[in-house]
């Protein structure tokens, strides 16, 4: 061993012994005949002292920094403490100095704020991991694991390997595949999740699985995704959806007292998805804030539960001549409790946000709820005051709000004012990183229309099991759908499925789903979502196989880990928690990946 | 929840309870107007019995075996207790049978001796998986990888994950690659091992990491290998070879304790590369038993350390006219010291043993040391007693010894004598699979020499560091081989490693080295194995640079989880230790893997 202890070990009480330690040179400065060596290691950093003696056979060749250094001294108190740092309080009169291994100058500064471009830390990833804001997020991550192992293994969890070298199925997502050697032509494929090997294992009888796990999308790449991302992954026998929010919750709550302290509250609150898009316009809402949507007309049926609701909204089905909202499909809007702190100005800039092509809306309109009572509008001219009065009673407002109108198509509206409210819950405060909201979004629809295909896809995937008492309806429905203008109206629009989602901050977890485990509801679902009687055999017949010899009901939930460390080590980049990322293009810029193999690679494999 | 209990939990202090369990019928026997149900689920078995009401309800419709089925009664005591059982003393009285999941009759039996083929049980995995054998191997291998975490958490390890796709750098087996469909024509490769990621950690001060983690080769299969696999992997900074064995047997030890309930001895016994080749033929030595080898004659310089104390064998230069010695290179023997039980017979067979291609000796010869001093030989014709008896004294042969002799080429020779010593050991069942002796084998050559490529490659991996005391000696060589015919003339042939494998009743289940952290020293060993330098900057560029900034002595070990599964578990196969293993040609029948993709995909991917 090149050393007794480490960086961030002695203390007073180790005063008057003699010890090793080994490290890297965090800075060196030479005051006369006297020079103080800092060393840092994972666990700290602890200050040496040569002495003039040793300090003058060095002369000038101290050791630079990020030299790796072993020095043998006299553990000894220091006159001028470092309360900042645990190994503040004592010094290492150095007897030894041995220079292990010599640095060239870093590319960039190894301090917690580094002067390195992402591109340059990217290169020199090992180096930028010497920071220790990246070295505290893998700490972290991997204290989650931890606790994620501890919490599954106390509750009966085996962690059971599924196969890496898995057959193409690609539904939604593309596979990456590997072609095969032994068999020219023939490909496997990376897992984009196990899913099917976890329904497996249940069919097996091993009753509760878990496993964090490797998976692999080969998407186009949008901010903050990698190609390849990691599962948490986890299935239970014998469960109704009730069970597997409880156990999960009881996950979280483990993780966030394990490595945030923080005590989360006993039960997780729970919305429907048709809650959840109605009053936030979102399946993730942030609800650390209100700002709730108010639905002042929705002339679609794609919301049963509420739609009927707007009926009594002034603005339902009025035509008064102001073209923008006759024309509109929806209504809707946001009150913002504080008129005082946004000048038309700042309004100008939020109807420019708005027309930008990713929102897409043609602009913003408002009202001004003065403190006095009196109302302004921005479409004043075509509504009265007390009709304006009407809206802002509607709306819920007080006095001293403004309330932002979006008006349009329905989906692009609800979408324009969901991302309006995080903007301006961003704007106002209201989404603290410290505080930690976590909400069960349930009653997901099961299916979803897709009108590129023009016709149903599964919301979740087709693994996930509809309602009890809707399966049979299921089962006897055609899945075709006669006018594709009105797919709300087929009855598969209706169907909800056995599916969560874990949100937290506005940011989805984890999700899963009660699954089939029937396989004639499967078969149904895959002919539903247009694979072929042959392509599913092809594909699933192993699963559909399986569920013919005494498959137990069973549900699961997938969390995704990078995500979760994240939003825990309050970051918006998934990247700094993963210690060899791909940069946005799916490169290692590092190793220089993908890049050419050779001929005899290809030549083996026939490509 | 579809059960208050699982079939394992119940017990006579359980009585009265109503209760509902939830799992596979083991079987139903109909007696009269009573019919017992036995499910069963992970965690055990539990009788359920009809009474005459309900059973006469269900009529002939008993659930058959593999149904799934709820039940909910009334536990109480059994007459006729089975206390082979924990569940034995109860039974439940069934109030209520619900059929949850159908099953057609399985194609092969569910028992511990299952009737199907190995085939049929591959394509049905998921039933073959229901068989207890199986479920106690998978619990098995979560016991050791929990036992595992445990004891590297303790001491300070993280479990960091490292990236799956990366860059193709083949050294000795062939990667597994991946097209990427950004960048056509350029390819990701699946890692063989993380290997220089886990250094590049070190270099960015890690400390202590470990994984457990999937690694990739496409070789051609071999019985009982896997295209994927797992290992154990770990990586330590600041660490001489003493270090990593000492801190390694600790977490062998902990395994052996906690999975097995065995203490192992506190140091685990230790020998060179040598003595292992020198005694038992063989890097990776069984030491449950003796019968190590005895060298008559070794005819040339690959063992300095042992080879000149031949020179006092009666056999080492005699010529007297017997060709098989007289020709041979090198004269090998073991003594079996169990004479009347080998029969001339038996002795014919051996022979035929060691004349199959594999073994590709020309027979076997022996000499018979009987109980009361005489001694016969195989080839009495050309050696006079006296000179016999010579042998046997050099061969410390006791009385009522076989000793069996081969002779031919140094290699093939040590080779066969290492299999027979083998097979005699199981012969005389000295491999008793309960008993568990573990040896560290240390100072492997640094390099091997490769007769196809005509040079050296390294024996471990190009990331593997000589002896302290050979740097210089390996620094200042020029590696090129002279003559091919003596390149254990050549200095390199002397370099020993600083690596080291773990060797478990004759398998090596680890192996690791302390590494090059010096690019000059990692430029050298590329040279050495035939990379030019820019094959080497542009497969390991990375690496060496990042051993420019500051690179911390280090070394590490991988162990291979499947393979001590299997021989904690007491199996020949890894395949029982894996849940969705690869037949031996690389397939996955069960999912029919790898298969074609379709022609989208294809082009996609430009292939």
């Amino acid at each position: 061993m090149y050393r007794t202890h480490t960086c961030g070990e002695l203390r007073l009480t180790d005063q008057g012994k003699i010890v090793t330690l080994a490290g890297w040179v965090q800075r060196s400065r030479k005051f006369g005949g006297i020079t103080f060596i800092d060393i840092r290691d994972r666990y700290g950093i602890t200050q040496g002292v040569l002495n003039e003696e040793l300090n003058s056979k060095i002369d000038n060749n101290i050791p630079g920094r990020e030299y790796v250094v072993q020095l043998k001294g006299l553990v000894v108190e220091r006159s001028s403490k470092n309360i900042n740092i645990p190994t503040g309080s004592i010094e290492i009169e150095i007897k030894e100095l041995n220079i292990l291994s010599l640095s060239k100058i870093p590319p960039f500064t190894i301090e917690d704020n580094s002067d390195g471009g992402e591109d340059i830390r990217m290169k020199f990833r090992y180096l930028d991991l010497r920071r220790s804001v990246l070295r505290k997020n893998l700490e972290l991550r991997y204290a989650i694991s931890r606790s994620t192992r501890n919490y599954l293994h106390e509750n009966g969890f085996l962690d059971i390997e599924t196969p890496f070298l898995i057959k193409s199925t690609p539904e939604g997502a593309r596979d990456f595949v590997v072609p095969s050697r032994m068999e020219p032509g023939l490909f496997y494929a990376l897992p984009q999740s196990p899913q099917t090997f976890k329904q497996l294992l249940m069919v097996s009888g091993f009753d509760r699985y878990y496993q964090i796990v490797k998976c692999f999308r080969d998407e186009d790449l949008r901010a903050d995704r990698q190609p390849e991302f990691t599962q948490i992954d986890c299935e239970m026998t014998f469960v109704e959806q009730e069970d597997i929010l409880v156990m999960f919750e009881g996950l979280i709550k483990r993780i966030f007292l394990e490595v945030k302290q923080i005590a989360l509250p006993n039960a997780f609150q729970r919305m429907t998805w048709e809650e959840a898009m109605w009053n936030y316009g979102n399946d993730k809402p942030d609800i650390r804030f209100g700002l709730t949507i108010c639905n002042l007309r929705v002339l679609s049926d794609i919301f049963p539960a509420f739609s009927k609701s707007t009926a009594t909204s002034p603005l339902y089905l009025k035509n008064t001549g102001f073209p923008i909202f006759d024309e509109a499909q929806s209504i809707l809007a946001i009150c913002i409790p504080t008129e005082s702190e946004i000048t038309r100005k700042e309004i100008e800039l939020l109807s420019e946000w708005v027309k930008r092509p990713q929102v897409g809306m043609k602009g913003i309109s408002y009202i001004r709820y003065y403190s006095d009572g009196s109302i302004k509008s921005s479409f004043d001219k075509f509504y009265s005051e007390s009709f304006l009065k009407e809206i802002v009673l509607y709306c819920k407002s007080e006095p001293g709000d403004l309330i932002l109108l979006l008006a349009g198509p329905e989906d692009i509206t609800r979408k324009a004012i969901s991302e309006l409210r995080l903007f301006m819950g961003e704007k106002l405060r209201k989404r603290n990183p410290e505080e930690y909201k976590l909400i069960w979004i349930i009653d997901f629809p099961l299916f979803e229309y897709n009108s590129e295909l023009g016709g149903w896809t599964a919301r979740h995937h087709p693994f996930t099991s509809p309602k009890l008492d809707q399966i049979e309806l299921m089962m006897k429905q055609d899945p075709k759908i006669l006018n594709q203008e009105a797919y709300f109206e087929h009855p598969f629009y209706n169907i909800r499925a056995n599916a969560y989602d874990l949100v937290l901050n506005g940011n989805e977890i984890g999700g899963g789903s009660i699954r089939i485990f029937q396989r004639e509801l499967q078969e149904k679902m895959f002919a539903a979502i247009g694979l072929t009687e042959e392509d599913a055999q092809y594909k699933f017949g192993f699963l559909m196989g399986a569920f013919e010899y005494g498959a137990p009901p069973h549900g699961g939930i997938a969390f995704g880990l990078d995500r979760l460390c994240a939003i825990l080590g309050g970051s918006e980049s998934i990247r700094d928690f993963i210690a060899f990322p791909k940069n946005n293009s799916g490169r290692d810029t590092m190793l220089d990946a993908p890049s050419k193999i050779s001929l005899r690679q290809l030549k083996e494999l026939n490509l």
